[in-house]
């Protein structure tokens, strides 16, 4: 019998794996120290108290059956209130809908809301699992970049003066991934302002917002308005194999993100959800607990900028991290972060070169620096290391 | 400040809640028997078993981190050795991907291997999870109806000789939900063949295959040709909290699958899927686990059809249940399950009417049963009930 080989779908021919997670998988080998990730850092995650929770949960049946499509019960009101005190009014019960991670939610989210065709503004450089959904949907992608003050509100506002009618706006709004900047309080309020005035939607995409070193992140994006949907998860403070992420979003949003949750996995998980509901209740623990984190993460993030500063003066630019996982630096002179990477595998030390988050700037001389998995020797040790590789 | 409130995307028009979901929240009532679920029994679910693999995993701190969007190394190594034994060839690591539940696995494929207005070949009844993604992915859709021996291939060879071409079929071949069938032995070896001939792909939905009562189900469609994508999960025969399901196919489908659930949702949960393969290679304590399963739900089949049988007698037919969760009969009178329905739940019983499963036939006179949560007075009590309903 001649055999008729069945095809892929077309639109497969133009989808790129992510460059990060490639590289990932090339630089797993030992003898390299790692900035190139974006983990956060396993060995502070909460094993004991996880396991304690997860035996509580499992002398409750319910734990171990479907749930609703849009999440655990307890947990939906433990996010309530949670929210409620970061955004500043009392948000209903409705306008929470928990997702496997919040990258589920930008990808349910980038459905729900985009049409093919339409304007989404992103941020230059851009959080790389975005641009992916975005790109999915078929959206037409403009980048606004970021200065120290995360993103250049001027020029958004010259493209909206110039006529371009965004569908949404997507910033991740607190110690920027891979950007390491934060937005100011006063561009959160007029972002909030421009979406009213323009009828688009803020996606406020923040993972990282409760990882700050000295003082808390500023109020939310979506502290200004119902227009600004609102993500964040439990995994960089408690542990992503939870995937435990959530959305706070009007309830016709939330409607509409429950009908193609049950199409792309009917529910999440609700022995994870009810473990997240005990441990984000356990406030006391909890508050040591990401404390602890806060505290290592920042000390390890001083300890990269010191190394860096020292070594390379004022041959590179970086960011003064005050949360968050990375570090974004730029090398003031001609140095091609891509072009060095084999030399600085060669050297034993990885990074992700910045055009792999670039949308419009080519981000040739940039580069993410992740410190959040080695501790400050191994920290200096990796800089020393770039340093040689750039001879 | 005039406000522009933002849309939501325009497909969203046409997108419905599942009937059956919706139903489902009305017969939450205390005083109502449901067989209108779709739910394994949680009290069957192995809580203690699952708490000490729980322990066990979190010893090691690589179990909280992120994982491989393609799954947990050891549970896909599990899952490769079981499907060889099914499928009776060497399956390959790489064909295996873990999805969130098997219904991401149809999701993402739908993604993969359909273009829009490509021609997908469903059973009527159809699986409503499945009929959601196929619709959303902008397929074509035609039934091809069931008898008592599964798909009927003739059907789907005449839809063939007049110059149809699917991109692919999808067929529930163990215990159909909601059909309750079987895919008899000769229909799988010609189906791959079809498959093959015709280059379409198959999609073998399989998860309620260890659930048979007195005898194994028979080899998988996939046995007879590797166009046939094999789906299963954990979610009958261990819990559908672990959110473990999967995908064997091949592996440039594999890769496809890859990219994408990247941007659904990143990778699924390190800790349930070493929960879950801590419990399959505990291969003594898990046969004797499923085994129970069997027993108890084969003793519940017998009481619902033998109570159907001795009520109804011939004003209904209903399958023979051999396994799984489900029930299918029909009415050979004018009965109208939808019209019926609320003077069953007023007699205090729930069922799903055949509408909501129907794709061209309109099952107006069927329902669906399921007899896996409730023990044999209580199915008898719901027949009673019934039955008064009809008067």
């Amino acid at each position: 019998m001649s055999l008729t080989i069945p095809a892929l779908a077309g639109k497969l021919a133009g989808l790129q794996s992510s460059a990060i997670r490639d590289l990932l998988k090339l630089t797993a080998r030992e003898d390299i120290i790692s900035l190139a990730g974006g983990l956060p850092d396993a060995a502070l995650m909460p094993r004991e108290r996880i396991a304690r929770a997860a035996e509580t949960a499992l002398c409750d049946p319910a734990v171990l059956q479907y749930t609703e499509s849009s999440g655990w019960p307890a947990l939906r009101e433990v996010i309530a209130a949670r929210e409620s005190a970061a955004i500043g009014r009392s948000v209903p019960v409705g306008e929470v809908f928990i997702t496997h991670g919040s990258q589920q939610a930008l990808s349910l989210l980038a459905e729900v809301l985009l049409d093919p065709g339409a304007l989404v503004i992103v941020e230059d450089p851009a959080y790389v699992g975005a641009l992916q959904v975005f790109r999915a949907a078929g959206a037409r992608i403009v980048a606004v970049p970021l200065d120290s003050d995360g993103m250049r509100l001027d020029i958004l506002e010259d493209l909206l003066a110039a006529g371009e009618r965004p569908a949404l706006v997507h910033t991740v709004s607190n110690f920027h991934n891979p950007g390491g900047v934060t937005l100011a309080p006063e561009r959160r309020r007029r972002l909030a302002e421009l979406a009213e005035a323009h009828g688009f939607w803020v996606i406020e995409d923040d993972p990282y917002g409760e990882l700050w070193f000295d003082r808390p992140a500023p109020a939310p994006v979506a502290s200004y308005s119902p227009q600004v949907i609102r993500l964040s998860s439990v995994s960089k403070i408690l542990s992503p194999a939870l995937r435990v992420g959530w959305m706070i979003a009007p309830e016709r949003v939330s409607r509409a993100v429950e009908l193609l949750k049950q199409g792309a996995d009917l529910c999440g998980s609700s022995l994870t959800q009810q473990i997240t509901t005990d441990l984000l209740t356990d406030t006391t623990w909890l508050a040591a607990h990401v404390d602890a984190i806060r505290t290592t993460y920042g000390t390890r993030a001083r300890a990269l900028t010191t190394a860096l500063r020292t070594t390379f003066a004022d041959r590179l630019h970086c960011t003064d991290p005050t949360g968050g996982m990375f570090i974004w630096a730029e090398f003031t002179d001609t140095t091609d972060t891509t072009a060095l990477l084999p030399a600085a595998l060669d050297a034993g030390v990885a990074y992700v070169p910045g055009g792999a988050f670039a949308v419009t700037n080519t981000a040739d001389n940039s580069l993410r620096l992740c410190f959040t998995t080695s501790d400050e020797a191994t920290l200096t040790a990796a800089v020393d290391r770039l340093s040689s590789a750039i001879g």
